[in-house]
């Protein structure tokens, strides 16, 4: 019976209502890092560290969204999906995501061509960012997309961010800041495209079930960099072999 | 000067020494979780998380050397690393180092159900050993080949776990740690031969940087695999959404 009751699909609103769970759960806004860095009780070489690995991460993400774009079977989806990577790699004289977290990097004191060079970031970083291409690549297109579900919960943990940051860092400005300016609007508008494709193409229990677990798969790949990040540099700080160490600018 | 000296061939002692000293400094022998595990300064279940995290790793390996098997061009060289595969899943009546893993972990506590089905991993193992999956893959295969040479630097290590898990933990038996056993003798045979393939088939210096940077990835998987371990279960201790608890047994 509970079994039975189990395999049932989803209503869209028990859907919806399970897929925000898992942020409420899982999202890294509840992370020990996190709280550190939006509370002001990070040092500058830690926070350095942050923007230096989640440089990584950002790098990846218009890879990843183009490996998506190449899956998409109609051009009307792949010019939805498309408005993605000119957020990030930007458009004629507009900077992409990717160039101002490039000026957040340098705004918080680190080399750029340490940044872009990828070269010191943690292995934990690099490991859980491919792991995010590698699935867009190998699962299902539902599930690619559904990985990109925990933007709907990134509008909070950024304003957050950057008011705790300005208020605590006087390393830090608003200018350095202006990766996020412009990320809420896009991140509901992208987000709220990835849910209703959700919603409507789980058709069955299980696909409903794929998408949980995509967004599962998605929050660990988050969480698990600043437990790498947290690992490192927090005290007492375990920095692993080859990675960046305070101090260093261009390796 | 400087920058043709860099360039030239390695001879082959140089180049084997080259290779020695990455483990002196990046093999996980060095790493503070293998420090507590083998001074007796982990809790049971602090060692029953190393046994279920590891057997993840356990269980890729055969894959891992399958990807290879099916790149590599002769039968002379297959069967050569055919015996890999048959050392982790077994033969006949003699058991491979797979069951062997689960039955550490059944000895140390664990069930059997939770260790086989993967679920409670911690995410930076998963997506550590994954990596190193998709290497092997996707990258040349005398990189392939160069990310086993870790192999090289296991005798010592194993030997030292052996003799400290024996002696501090009261929970740990010869019988339990059985895996161990014959691991010495074909991680040397293994690695000899990846050693001599490498030296053979490494012609320019741009292959020779390419098998160290392949053994420097190598180490990071091992590395990262305990530092996600450490961060999540030695004190203070921050076990991430969804990873294994101390006390859950079947999930």
């Amino acid at each position: 019976m509970t079994e039975l009751n189990e395999r049932a699909l989803m209503s869209p609103d028990d859907f919806v209502a399970a897929v925000r769970a898992i942020g409420a759960e899982r999202y890294h806004h509840l992370h020990p890092f996190h709280r550190l860095l939006h509370a002001g009780r990070l040092e500058k070489p830690q926070v350095q560290a942050w923007a230096l690995n989640r440089y990584y991460y950002q790098s990846q993400i218009p890879i990843k969204d183009a490996h998506i774009l190449a899956r998409l079977p109609t051009g009307a989806l792949r010019r939805e999906w498309r408005r993605r990577i000119i957020d990030h790699d930007g458009e004629g004289e507009t900077r992409g995501g990717i160039d101002k977290w490039i000026a957040l990097a340098e705004g918080v004191g680190l080399d750029r061509d340490l940044v872009v060079s990828g070269e010191g970031i943690l292995p934990g970083t690099r490991f859980a960012v491919d792991a995010y291409v590698h699935f867009v690549r190998e699962r299902s297109l539902l599930e690619a997309i559904a990985s990109s579900l925990t933007e709907l919960f990134s509008p909070d943990i950024i304003g957050e961010r950057v008011r705790g940051m300005l208020e605590h860092y006087p390393f830090v400005t608003r200018e350095t800041l202006a990766y996020f300016d412009k990320r809420p609007g896009q991140a509901k508008a992208d987000s709220d495209f990835a849910l209703a494709y959700c919603v409507e193409h789980a058709r069955r229990r299980e696909d409903q079930e794929a998408v949980l677990d995509a967004l599962r798969f998605k929050c660990a790949v988050l969480w698990s960099q600043l437990d790498a990040l947290h690992y490192a540099y927090v005290e007492p700080g375990h920095v692993p072999p080859g990675a960046w160490r305070p101090g260093e600018a261009v390796r």
